[in-house]
Formats: structure tokens, C-alpha cells, sequence
């Protein structure tokens, strides 16, 4: 056993595969982990969450533990990642809201006015010290094997609150923020404490490091993303950096925001399928790791297509000062898991 | 009156700025029209709407017709753009399908094995004569205004085919491309017989341009494009190009796709709103124009917001060789047309 790190608890070696690449250093073996690695691709999440519901399953932590944990049993990933929802804050910050199966977060009652931001927040620790439980019983649970933090990112979160539910358009989300910047401002503010929250509530029990989904940021353009959304997450990122865990920073459709996502403070940014890694590389600049960014649909391909892809995609990321290995966005519900198991370890003997 | 284009009839001159746009030719004004112009954002549409299903909306001479020219009355844009639907050909060529309200098209049998592929098509162009009737009668009435002929790509048709409607991640559609390639060609080899045919109809009688959506396939890496798709879209402009009219190529997602669909065989790339236009150009290419690519939903923002953002579209749009204003993806329905008639003012005012 090596060194352990300082900033992280349990017995996380500083050494570790998935950290080391993090931090842009030389790493045993190209670390992997898969995005939504926990959920519905498993069956044994399915007959766990059909007796429990979405947000319930989210805020027992005994269920977070053995959730987060069903894909480390199964496909030893070099990295567990908190099993959670990016709605889950709001409801502990006092948004009325559900997970509908089958449709996503449906917010009761839509943000659209200064009164709803003003009713917003703030997010107390103890109302998520279920996950603060949980990620202690992971750390121990998990041993050597570094948690991923989780939060949504401020833009993300206000899209589910503004639309009121998932979009295709974002048309109310993007009509106030064009129409009244300084309630978008505050909006954001208001979300930004949230998501800072959450995720130092995390870093606090022990998380080794963080994700901050964006997941639909990639719906705007750089002008757009660096005037309304870049200082906000940069306030985020910022209030978690003394707490020296890599920091991954992820949307999908950004392939023109790569830079600026790498400026708003991440230590590694997360890419979607559609850019070639060695040229998201070039876009995040030479100091910061890439994470990505196999198709998630290569799983559906003949073993010789999956692996000419997967080989791919590490021969691209040697191009990046570092490279954490995984989809390109989150893993499809269809997917077989026999198949991530596989690619566990052609990534590990590239 | 200037002279009339050869390959357009009715009394289209040469010089009208759509066409001078396309190819890259000085135009007197930066044209503009909009994707989606003739739909929902229209009252006097769903004023017709209401009473008519959308097949039957397609595939009615005067019905096309009407809805076509709605939003040339009010919006004065600078081209026509047929009212159809991608999946009309389709229909025509002997596929049981339906466009459900709400939720787009819906395929009765799914086209996923080799007896399914061999069942379809071919496309006889006399199966869509009603395109055809409703493209004379569209050139006489607008007079010097241009009408665009519209058609699905392969690409796009075959995800609708596969997935047997709308998907959000194209998984079937891909596992069948990867899985069974010599299929998908016969699959896509089809598909551009039928859209090379739709095509044709249009353009025998009489329409000065045409637009190829390629919708969805922005889902695709750059690699897999030139592989799986790229071929087959490239058959199909080609077998267009003796007529000599304008060929516009588009689809969402595209940022890392536009130089391969230049490539392809269009005259004008048509952009979404994420990559900047004159970044779009110079991926695009000298010898090419694009299309685009206002936010549609810059339409929800405060004026003195919309025109910064449509100045910007049409000073990036000076350095690419031709430049037709659009969005950057259709008219989201709950857009105010007084608003669109605005952008045409400001457009023209540049």
C-alpha cells in the first residue's frame, strides 16, 4: 500500500490509477469508470428499485451504498460514483418536485419569477447528511477504490427548474435568461450555493473527487455559456478547489465549449462522443485531464467494432496530459453489462 | 426583370439573392428564410390544422400550397420552402406509418432485418405526383420567389425506419449499422433511391433549390459519418447535381461533421447554432456556402438582445463565401411570428 492521499478519506492511495490521471501524472493503467454505471443496465438495480422509488432510493443511505456499489462488485471500475439524482439538492433545499419514471424531474410549481427565486434555498448541510451517511459507509465499503462526488451544475439545474421538467428546447430557460439577466443571475447564485453545498457536504465525509454534471449546457453557444453560466460555475468549482479533489467538470453537445468549460476551473473535463479525444485535448489546453468518450452506443457493436473503438479512443487520450477512460455520455439503459465488464479490461490492457 | 435561372422555371431571376447566396455569388441583400417557416408558429396554420391530419396535409396539391405561401405573406422571406414532412416519401414507397401529434412519426413495422430491407422501396415517382402538382402551383404563385424542394437523408430516414419513430439516443439505428454493415448499406443504398427520387419530382417541376435534412445525424462521430453515411448522402446529391440547382445539406450537432458534409456534395452547408459561422465557414470550406444559424430561441429574447445576436450571425456570415440567414434549427412553435417578420427586417437591413 502506498501513500494515502491527504485529501481523501479512507485508503485511497494517492497512486491510484483513476487520481494520477486526474492530476495529469503517469498512471499504472488508463483508469475507467462509466457514467450512470449505476442503474438500469443492471439487474440487480432493477429488482432493488422495484419495490423503491427514485428520490426515496436516493435519500436512504443504505440503498445510496448498495446502488453505488452493484457496478464495482461487477465490472471493478477504478472508480465508484455516488448514486444519486442532480434533483435531488433542490428537494433537500425545498423544491416541490418528483422523479417520474419514464419522463425525469417534474418540478411542481416552475421558477419563472423573482418571487419563486427568492423562495429558493439556501441548501443546509443537514438536509442531505443522508448522503454525507452514505458516502461514509462507501469509503469504508470501498476500501482502495476512489467515490466520485455528484452534483448538477447551476445551468443544468435551472433548465429542470424553469422548464419545469426535461426540454428539448430550453426556450423558457434561455427566454429568462436572455430577458432578465440580473433574475438569471440571482437564479444561478441561488443555485450555485446549492450545488457548492452538496458537493462539500461530499468532499467533507470523504469523496476522493467530484463530478459537476452540466449535462444540457452544450444547448448554448461559447458567447452565450461564457456571459451566463461560466462564472457561476467557476464560483462552484472554485469554493471546492482547497479541498485539493480533482474536480470533473461534464456536458454533452459541447464540443465548442471545451476551453471554456476547462477555464471555468476543472481539473478534468468530461467529453461527449462526438469529438475526437487527442482534439478535445487540444480545446481543454495542455493543463488539464480529459474524461471520455467512447460512444455510448459501441456497446451494441460486434466485439471487433467495440474494440477498434475503445482502442481508439485511449490511443487519442495518450494525447492528453490525462486521460479517466469512459462513455461519452451516460450508459443506456439496454445495455448489455457483460459488455462494460469487457471493456474494463481492454481499457486496463491497452 | 433579370434574366430567368435555365434550371428554374417560372420567372426566378438568376440574380435573386437566395440564389446568388448559394453560389457564393455577390447577392444584393443577405437572403433569409427559416426552417419550419410554414408550421405551428403560424395561427393561420393551425387555423388549417385543426381539421386536417398531417399526411393528408402533405399529400394534398392545394393544402401544400397554402401552407407553403403562408409564411411568404407574411414574413416577405426571401424562399419558399415546400411543406412536407421527411417521412411522405416514405409513405409513398409503401412504409405503414403515421405522424402522431405530439409525437412525431410512427413506423407500424420497424425495418430491422434483411426481409424488411428487400420490401423497400423502390419509390415510383408517379406515387408522389401530388408533390408534384403542388410544386407548379407553388411556382406560379410565387412568382420571383424561390421555392426549396425538401427531402429526409438516408441517415436520418433509416433512424426513423429502425427505431420505428423518434429516439433520443439511436441505439437501434447504430446497432444495426455497426452490427450488420453490408445491410445498412442495402438499407441506406434504398433509402437514397427514394430521396434522390422525392428529389427529382421536385426539381422536374420546378423548384430553384434544394434542402436535405439530415436531422439526426449529429449523433454520429466524424469516422462513422464518412463511413456509414457519407456515401450514401453523396450518391444522392450527386445524382441531383445535373439540374443545377442549389443543394443545401443540414443537420443539428454537426460542429465536427460540416466539413465532411460539404464533402458530401452540397452547396451549402447549413449550420446549427453552436459553432460560430464564420469558425462553420472556414470547416465548411472555400468553395462552399453555409446556412444559419441564429439560436431559434434568441426569438423569446428582448429585442435589443435579438438583433445583437442577429447582426453577429450576419457579420460572421461576411466571410464565408455565400451566406442565406436561417436559424440554426426549425421554428420552435411557440415562437411570435411577429417576431420572425422582424429578424427578415433586420436581416435585410444589414
Amino acid at each position: 500500500m502506498t501513500v494515502a492521499s491527504a485529501t481523501s478519506a479512507g485508503t485511497v492511495p494517492a497512486t491510484h490509477p483513476f487520481l494520477a490521471a486526474c492530476r495529469g501524472a503517469p498512471a499504472e493503467h488508463i483508469p475507467v469508470w462509466f457514467m450512470r454505471q449505476a442503474g438500469r443496465a443492471l439487474p440487480e438495480y432493477r429488482a432493488l428499485r422495484a419495490k423503491v422509488g427514485m428520490l426515496e432510493s436516493c435519500r436512504t443511505p443504505e440503498l445510496i451504498t448498495e446502488i453505488t456499489m452493484q457496478p464495482v462488485r461487477r465490472f471493478r471500475t477504478d472508480a465508484a460514483i455516488m448514486f444519486s439524482d442532480i434533483v435531488v439538492p433542490l428537494a433537500a433545499a425545498g423544491v416541490d418536485l418528483d422523479i417520474v419514471a419514464g419522463t425525469g424531474p417534474v418540478i411542481a410549481e416552475p421558477v419563472r419569477d423573482a418571487a419563486a427565486v427568492a423562495g429558493l434555498g439556501p441548501l443546509e448541510p443537514d438536509a442531505v447528511s443522508f448522503v454525507a451517511d452514505a458516502v461514509r459507509l462507501l469509503v469504508r465499503e470501498l476500501g482502495p477504490t476512489p467515490l466520485i462526488g455528484f452534483a448538477g451544475a447551476p445551468f443544468t439545474l435551472a433548465s429542470y427548474l424553469v422548464e419545469g421538467g426535461p426540454s428539448r428546447t430550453w426556450a423558457r430557460t434561455k427566454a429568462l435568461m436572455y430577458g432578465d439577466p440580473e433574475l438569471w443571475d440571482a437564479l444561478l447564485g441561488r443555485l450555485a450555493q446549492i450545488t457548492t453545498t452538496f458537493l462539500r457536504v461530499q468532499i467533507e465525509a470523504g469523496v476522493s473527487a467530484v463530478q459537476m454534471f452540466d449535462s444540457w449546457v452544450g444547448a448554448l453557444d461559447e458567447q452565450d455559456y461564457c456571459r451566463y453560466v461560466l462564472p457561476h460555475s467557476r464560483r462552484v468549482l472554485a469554493a471546492v478547489a482547497d479541498a485539493g479533489v480533482p474536480r470533473i467538470h461534464f456536458g454533452v453537445n459541447t464540443g465548442e465549449l471545451l476551453g471554456a468549460m476547462g477555464e471555468a476551473g476543472a481539473d478534468v473535463v468530461g467529453v461527449d462522443w462526438r469529438v475526437p479525444l487527442d482534439e478535445a485535448a487540444r480545446r481543454v489546453g495542455p493543463n488539464r485531464a480529459v474524461q471520455g468518450n467512447l460512444d455510448p452506443t459501441a456497446v451494441f457493436a460486434p466485439r471487433a467494432v467495440l474494440a477498434d473503438k475503445v482502442a481508439d479512443v485511449c490511443a487519442r487520450g495518450r494525447k492528453a496530459s490525462g486521460h479517466v477512460f469512459n462513455l461519452g455520455h451516460g450508459v443506456i439503459p439496454e445495455t448489455d453489462p457483460g459488455v462494460l465488464a469487457e471493456i474494463v479490461e481492454m481499457v486496463h490492457a491497452f
